[in-house]
């Protein structure tokens, strides 16, 4: 199932897609798309609904929100993809490196990212993001794992190459937190729709110009073994965000220099997960 | 005004003392001591509750939780006291180092740390801590960041050194956010009673032994510098708390390498903000 969030910004509302491909509205199923309705089997409850039909129709979805509700955590991976490590200059790590981003930088998957004030490197990073359904701390093995995973979307980890790494005492969190730096969707794909999330091709575009073109196989750590790690080290909860890490491609590694500008065009795709575009803009 | 936050773990009640030192149940002026009071002059309101009198006094307050309600986000303060920064054998920042606590980690004053499966470097920290009480974006200049610092507290950051510095790609976070690492409190106390957050000798024991004895005087980067300083790179929200950083004194930073243990009692105290006392248990 495709999950999604559409409606003016903080105003949302839960919808879905039929078998048929029509989107229709959740709100009589639940409130929103958020930890209380994935931990509470409101994906089940959301299937049986659509499978049963009489949803209304939503003709006119508007904007698209992040197909979750703002999250408490968005934990991310660095280092993740070898092309990636070396395109940075990075080690290769030996267990997944962590780190968090503010949760209030998430945004919709057609919304503008904003180039903050003084910025002069904002990059892109396509994410394989995984949406935890289940309280999980402790779990006992990568198969527990899965079983706290609701399902996937695409995510950006915008990220401000400066503020990440110069003068920064190595702490990325500072270049990944900016408003606007994460946009998630356009859906949530139910994890019954994603049986191996390992296979996925995942690719990015700059106006046009594609810039990552990999494969979830290239992952380091997998998805599973990074759910099951964090648990060791903290507690997540439903509907917290975890993005995986990003692929070989991105402007740092580029040899022109060339960071997002006002206007510039990122698009991203992810095997079963859809497209999304945004926009870049002066804050 | 001293709030703070009385029960049971996540059904606490707001509540603040008056002039005569009898603590007063806050129910009939707010619902929780949370971004929403403070961003709408709740502190003013429940100064005024308070000077008109007949708010119940609490005759037996239990425990005591966080002085405020869960927060989005806990931005921490790396390296800001010359002498913690030796011990650490870090470089002296040139800019505030900062990075992010996960807010499932906070706790009250009074209640268990836990100590992690698995660590052995288990620290404690104690650093004045800010309370935002207004969105915080791009903020003009210090004087404008005091504006919108709502009051202050007690705040341990309790670290695992091995997860926050070994394995860790230079990424503090998965060291600093396991369950209960974040005991905050005993009150909230506004800013109108801390004229100069920049002159409280602040104190940390353990069992009873002296650890950490200083000023904040001593901090490189001041409190209203450092929220004008997050401001530049992400949003602060009203509820969001910021912990400035740790004076000399740690574990990390001894020689005899005696991290914390099961049943040792961790006691800190900073001038005007009262005295937080927490017992240590395995996880």
């Amino acid at each position: 199932m495709r999950l999604l969030r559409v409606g003016a910004a903080g105003s949302e509302r839960p919808a879905a897609y039929d078998a048929q491909g029509v989107l229709r509205d959740l709100s009589s199923v639940t409130k929103d798309i958020d930890g209380a309705f994935l931990e509470s089997g409101g994906v089940a409850r959301a299937m049986r609904a659509l499978g049963d039909g009489g949803l209304p129709a939503i003709a006119e979805p508007g904007r698209i929100g992040a197909p979750v509700a703002r999250p408490w955590a968005c934990i991310c991976v660095g280092h993740n993809y070898r092309a990636h490590i070396a395109e940075t200059g990075a080690k290769v790590p030996v267990q997944p490196v962590l780190f968090l981003k503010a949760s209030n930088c998430v945004i919709g998957p057609t919304d503008t990212v904003r180039i903050p004030r003084g910025s002069v490197k904002t990059d892109y990073e396509i994410e394989l993001t995984a949406v935890i359904g289940k309280r999980a701390h402790y779990l006992a093995d990568e198969q527990a794992a899965a079983g706290v995973v609701a399902g996937y979307c695409i995510g950006n980890d915008v990220s401000e190459r400066q503020w990440q790494s110069e003068n920064s005492g190595g702490q990325f969190m500072k270049g990944k937190s900016a408003p606007t730096f994460a946009p998630l969707g356009p859906w949530l794909v139910t994890a019954d729709e994603v049986p191996d999330p390992q296979v996925l091709s995942l690719k990015s575009w700059v106006n046009g110009d594609l810039r990552q073109s990999a494969s979830t196989a290239d992952m380091l750590f997998g998805v599973f073994h990074i759910v099951w790690f964090i648990s060791q080290h903290l507690a997540l909860e439903p509907g917290d965000v975890v993005m995986t890490g990003t692929p070989a491609g991105v402007a740092l590694g580029r040899a022109d220099g060339r960071f997002l500008r006002d206007g510039d065009v990122v698009e991203m795709e992810i095997e079963r997960l859809g497209r999304q575009r945004t926009v870049l803009a002066q804050a």
